[in-house]
């Protein structure tokens, strides 16, 4: 991937944007996780607080807040449902990570939480991150109207449940020693395990705005978010078949040693680079309408096929 | 442990009462947990349904609506949050009993999630569980008022998560080889592991009715749930101490094996047995203003306490 595609005084104009996000997500998460302390407990509170700071690229708040802008949202607000979502992706990282699932030491560049840790703090970490994710988006400072707190704990729930991104990592275990998988099989996969998540981005960014929003609105961005979601998709299943792990951050080419079919091993490297390069251009036309309030988001959608980690 | 301090009569009631309820219940969550499929993720809705279907005791359902009862509230919402919170409750177990947790094989007599079917399963299922819970109470169906949808959320979450349910099971992890743990600390352990989640079942059973509930219904009944709360834990021990496998439904003796303190082996059989049982009254002394309305929360302390599993 090169980053032809992207300018660098837009480069610098969404470095900045994510550090502005990641300062109010962080600022949020650090008052509302409990610090280390004298109770017998503090080990949980580290090992959650270990796993939220570790440096991740706020992808999911920065395309929450960005949406939210477009609205003219409160961004006190926004940046409390970021956190919650950022908690949520979090705990579906700690998870992932399990020996008994991808058994993976290193993420983002450090100990996994269960390597840092040991196997019952991180499975407890997690669990204690998910439903922080709820209690954060529950509570009366996140939005003063009981009914979008309520649905944007329902828009997160399905989401990230059953029938989406757990249900999406089920159909990823199972598939561990299927390399037949087809592309639109893998399509549904990637849309239930990480497309979801994005799409809930989206669509708590409109929650937020419901006053403001119009059906025509919700179309748009949300196809936003189904674009670079499996476009974000295909660009990590690049970087782990040609990256290499020290500028990842994770272990790189897992997928191809466990024989498993990816964007890259099905469409080759170059394919899978020209379609994630698609659904980006097709991502930005859903944002005519905005003119520069949509401009973060434009960049972003450069940005996920750009990326090197 | 013995039954004379519950009447055949009362004890009739009450097993109909559970069964009434656990219809109720078990067909919301019937409704709401996808059927096997042909979908890939297929296995996980198995899973899911395995463990929620297990016939389980149904404890927290019945303090729920019952305490609903009590003001009157639909019968309808009140089984929707009771179906939420038993999915949690379910989640919990199924995580605990992960080899890297309490190593369990057995639960209500069968096979454990894990051992039916594996360890990513068994996470994944866990994991779908506690998200089930809170897209369940964040639904329109289970509540007209988005306020109490969210007030219904963030109890929930607030008693089942780090300094909650989750944050009680992490010091019990930890207390493992710890056996001088005082009657304090244990009580402390108690409160946040399964006591918040009984206390959140009354909790929830007020926000149904909060139109008609006063603060002193308010004290009354979390004072109810409190005492209830400890009393259960107390009696788990003694049958942990006492009971035999096979009507306990799990492996027992498993605490005294690794030397872990409990009630039974701070203060005695005997002594855990009479605090029981003081608990018990002390819960039914708060039941006093409601009259025969408040006779299942009354039958439900004393079964508390009299149960042999």
């Amino acid at each position: 991937m090169t980053v032809e595609l992207i300018r660098e005084e837009d480069l610098k104009r969404l470095e900045e944007y994510v550090t502005e996000t990641s300062v109010e997500v962080e600022g949020v998460l650090d008052k509302i996780i409990p610090a280390p302390s004298e109770d017998e407990e503090s080990r949980l509170f580290e090992a959650m607080r270990y796993s939220v700071f570790s440096g991740g690229k706020r992808l999911r708040p920065v395309l929450l807040m960005a949406t939210n802008d477009i609205f003219g949202g409160s961004r006190d607000h926004a940046a409390r449902v970021a956190a919650a979502i950022e908690s949520l992706h979090t705990y579906s990282l700690v998870h992932d990570d399990l020996p008994c699932m991808d058994d993976d030491d290193l993420r983002r560049g450090k100990p996994t939480c269960h390597k840092q840790f040991d196997e019952v703090t991180a499975v407890l970490a997690g669990d204690a991150l998910q439903t922080l994710a709820f209690d954060i988006m529950s509570d009366e400072r996140t939005h003063p109207q009981g009914r979008i707190r309520a649905n944007l704990v329902s828009s997160l729930a399905k989401a990230s449940g059953a029938q989406g991104m757990v249900g999406g990592q089920m159909i990823d275990m199972l598939a561990e020693d299927i390399d037949e998988l087809d592309q639109g099989a893998l399509a549904r996969l990637q849309r239930k395990k990480t497309g979801a998540l994005f799409s809930a981005c989206c669509e708590c960014g409109l929650i937020l705005n419901e006053d403001r929003v119009k059906a025509s609105d919700r179309m748009h961005l949300m196809n936003y978010a189904r674009n670079i979601g499996l476009a974000f998709q295909m660009v990590d299943d690049i970087l782990d078949e040609i990256g290499n792990e020290d500028e990842v951050g994770k272990r790189v080419r897992k997928d191809a040693e466990r024989g498993k079919a990816t964007f890259a091993s099905l469409l080759g490297v170059e394919g899978a680079q020209n379609q994630a390069r698609m659904l980006c251009e097709q991502a930005i036309q859903n944002l005519t309408h905005y003119g520069p309030k949509a401009d973060i988001l434009r960049i972003l959608a450069q940005f996920v096929v750009a990326r090197g980690h």
